[in-house]
């Protein structure tokens, strides 16, 4: 299906909605910024390219510093590899026949490759792939996947050695603010690792949220960080950016004003995403304070006006939303629209996009 | 990007996680009984093709009887036009000259092209295809897009005539089991359009929530519904289908049993969506009763296993999942898979996915 994306030059006010759109300085702003906070603290960087899924911006976080990227899953990391890039981090358990033989495959494309493991099980599956270096996840109060304590972590890491794998350290994604608590596991960890000898060369820690914190995590060696390239709304009310800092918004159309306090748009889940993030409305519409998009179906946002003072937009007005979470709204579209000066200034394929394998 | 997408013949055991698929028999058994509703209350039907957006679906539900299809975006319209289809009903305010512009073109080339309007504006934008036929939106509860009241309707419809269009008629979406509602909306507005002469050819009622409840509003002549073909959770819970209608499951794969009660899967927000749809957590785990995935980030979905009885899934353990809400996750995938005995039958292109515009 071929879309008619807007051409360089475009201006916004005529680019078709809805569309996520991206503001390349503030793009480079945000770049440039984090990868000077981790200089600042002597931590290596390593931007997680799922926010952005597009091989030109993970190039301008290597150039600014970064020292490669994090994938999230395979074939990520395959899209990501055929761009050319060479030290890749993959941070999840891969698992099974098929997921190992294009692993080995990977591995012989990409120059410094690294996985993950949380389990005697993925580790026994990885030794299939000789020479692997691999971290172990650990749960420092995410609550997601990880081991749960340092001695757990410390017999995987006996196991990676053993079955001829390269043990490459420990990797954590905290709960928010969680700098004691991982400070705490990694020193743990260290400290058993050391007396059994092994050495633990790379300690990373994660989050966009914890991005500004990284330092007050003195045994980390790097750090990992997603959101931060766009930022969004969840990020703006953790306080960890300000509003001139959103590089991300969705343009969208009032395709309907059915009553004096409804207006709807042509944005849906579609285009904005149902993720809340702890929000009670899908997104905040800029210059339409009290306006609230309380509801969505997949072609449709409906906003409550009932709030708002001031003039109310019409049928055909165009509103831009700030979304509550970027990296979901990437995952949807085949292409980015950039823009700088009020022009669309690059159009990028997603070349990530879809990649859950 | 290209996926080893599973060949036919492939067991379901061996496809690559995390996948929705596709039961053919359950898919045509929920094609064939909506028909049969339709057929024996006389109602025409008209496939909403947004929960599956495959031509060879369509062409299913259209060899089954129905009288065209439904598409709710332009570029989703002409997605099927190319694949041939000539009876669309876009049920979207078409605004902006780019997009009158394409919908001309798509009248050339479509014998039978409907839209919807339930604005002024939208209506003398409209003008633009002259002799297009256009339906009034009512609102008779749903709460989005339509007008407010019968009144409303009218003087849309004579606007639709004056401005050199084909008015053919009304069109809600209502909300759930709202069957007196609508027909008091339709009965109000045939009444006065009558009175000023104008025919009212076709009434269209819609919604899978309300599909079996169709033939509770006589002044109808058409239903439309999307959800059925596939059905999902929140129609098991809504009572409009039963476990056993349910065409499409999610394959996953346990990665990771970090503690005694938590099991986190190969399957996120990416392949699952966000949609609650009020439900408190982010779809059911078939044969694993009392196991609630409780929060999903993009590639991990965590499961408390608090509250089951009886074996619990060790890593690397295959799941199914029937998802909360099938339509959005139509739209993450590139193809969809579909299977018969327990073997892949069919890999198809899903040619409208990402069509927002």
């Amino acid at each position: 299906m071929a879309f008619p994306w807007p051409e360089v030059g475009t201006a916004l006010a005529d680019v078709m909605t809805p569309m996520p759109v991206i503001d390349e300085d503030r793009l480079a702003a945000n770049i440039a910024r984090a990868q000077a906070y981790m200089n600042q603290h002597g931590l290596a960087f390593r931007p997680h390219i799922k926010t952005h899924k597009i091989p030109a911006v993970a190039r301008a976080q290597m150039a600014a510093g970064a020292v490669g990227i994090n994938c999230q899953k395979l074939s990520e990391a395959e899209a990501f590899a055929e761009a050319g890039f060479e030290d890749i981090l993959i941070t999840f358990n891969l698992l099974g026949l098929e997921r190992l033989s294009r692993l080995r495959a990977l591995k012989d494309r990409v120059a410094r490759l690294t996985v993950v493991a949380d389990s005697a099980v993925t580790v026994d599956g990885l030794a299939a792939v000789p020479g692997l270096a691999v971290m172990v996840e650990c749960d420092t109060g995410g609550g997601r996947c990880g081991v749960q304590t340092p001695e757990e972590a410390l017999a995987l890491a006996e196991r990676i050695v053993a079955a001829g794998l390269r043990f490459q350290g420990l990797l954590t994604y905290p709960a928010v603010g969680g700098a004691e608590r991982v400070e705490e596991f990694l020193r743990a960890t260290i400290s058993l690792l050391t007396a059994r000898g092994i050495d633990c060369p790379v300690r990373s820690n994660g989050g966009s949220p914890d991005l500004w914190r990284a330092h007050l995590v003195p045994s980390a060696t790097e750090h990992r960080a997603g959101t931060y390239v766009y930022n969004d709304r969840s990020m703006v009310r953790a306080g960890e950016c300000g509003p001139d800092d959103l590089a991300m918004h969705i343009l969208a159309t009032v395709v309907s004003r059915p009553t004096p306090t409804r207006a709807v748009l042509d944005a849906g889940s579609k285009a904005l995403t149902s993720d809340l993030l702890g929000f009670s409305d899908f997104g905040e519409i800029l210059g339409l304070p009290g306006a609230r998009i309380v509801s969505l179906s997949e072609e449709h946002g409906v906003v409550d006006l009932s709030a708002c003072e001031g003039p109310l937009p019409a049928v055909g007005d165009r509103v831009r939303i700030i979304p509550n979470h970027t990296c979901v709204v990437s995952n949807l579209f085949d292409r980015m629209v950039f823009h700088r000066n009020g022009l669309v200034s690059l159009v990028e394929e997603v070349a990530a996009r879809g990649t859950v394998w």
